[in-house]
């Protein structure tokens, strides 16, 4: 395994998602690996940490979320940005080939028996919570956050750092369509001097 | 009222929300109005278009949600930030001046009798769905999308113009605590010229 992959403390694991990123949900059930894009993911809770996912009845990966009770979801980087639009485009239910034309490749975190996406910027593995209405009414999910790693290159000691890191590392915001913004700079302010009336 | 600002059809309110920017959610009650940040806001639907926004128990401006079943979700700018940060680390139930010290401005938009947040770059004005289960277990609130409306010199013809807006209006999205990083340049991938394995 890439030896930048290190695990990120669970009480920190909704920071991952804070900043609102377009993510890759990927998911197996019965010797069935699938991957998608998901604009509509967010951080639920920190304790434990819970997120909500919203994936539509025609993703395929959905029906591997629901049979196996379990996804991660990972957050994908300018680099990869063909990667997502294509599997957030085409369906494993049409295009059997999907995977193998969109350039995913998977890696096995030991112990997990996940796919988990390589060339990603942090991963989350996932434990669906059974909430039938909502899913059945909104397609929305919710999963609390069992692990969670990044690569160090871009998120230490607990936070994001893209500010120093390449700038290839950047997360994805979809728009629509193929167009997408990556994140930019960093702001901050100031705890104990709010500049208010400044 | 400022007459950049512009109503953004409802098919198109979702992509206000798809890049995962940081939001205030104000709304009103038995003359009592307030504004909160939330980092944790989603869109959920296009058509009708709903978001999801968690609530925390300790927020009033849930009380006021709760009560009138209405909030506007707004996108703050980097030029609010300070604002941002103050309504969203204190809370109307221990600062009864919280508003006047952030320096949040509220704006009625004709008709709807609700409290927009002045300065912000798009408003999304909201009923609430009763979803007691998720609201109770979760903190989890959905909202259907009843009107929506952005500032032509950032959103316009259904989309952001981030790349070519002043950077002052690009949107927030926040990390911990003071820290948040600014929206940043936008990435296109040509849909008939995938570049997978360039």
């Amino acid at each position: 395994m890439n030896p930048h992959i290190r695990p990120v403390d669970l009480s920190r694991a909704a920071r991952i998602l804070n900043h609102g990123p377009t993510v890759l949900v990927s998911a197996r059930h019965d010797g069935v690996e699938n991957v998608m894009a998901a604009a509509w993911c967010c951080a639920l809770d920190f304790e434990p940490p819970k997120l909500t996912v919203v994936l539509d009845r025609i993703a395929h990966t959905r029906t591997l979320v629901e049979g196996s009770g379990r996804l991660v979801v990972q957050i994908p980087t300018v680099a990869q940005v063909s990667l997502v639009n294509e599997v957030g485009t085409r369906s494993l239910f049409e295009q059997p080939d999907k995977l193998a034309k969109s350039g995913a490749v998977f890696f096995e975190m030991p112990g997990r028996d996940l796919p988990f996406v390589e060339g990603c910027s942090a991963w989350l593995e996932c434990k669906a919570i059974s909430e039938p209405h909502i899913q059945e009414t909104y397609d929305l999910f919710v999963a609390e956050i069992t692990g969670a790693w990044a690569d160090d290159r871009v998120f230490r000691d607990g936070r994001w750092n893209f500010e120093q890191a390449d700038p290839q590392w950047r997360s994805l915001h979809h728009v629509a369509g193929g167009h997408f913004y990556i994140i930019g700079d960093a702001v901050d302010v100031a705890r104990d001097e709010p500049k208010i009336g400044d």
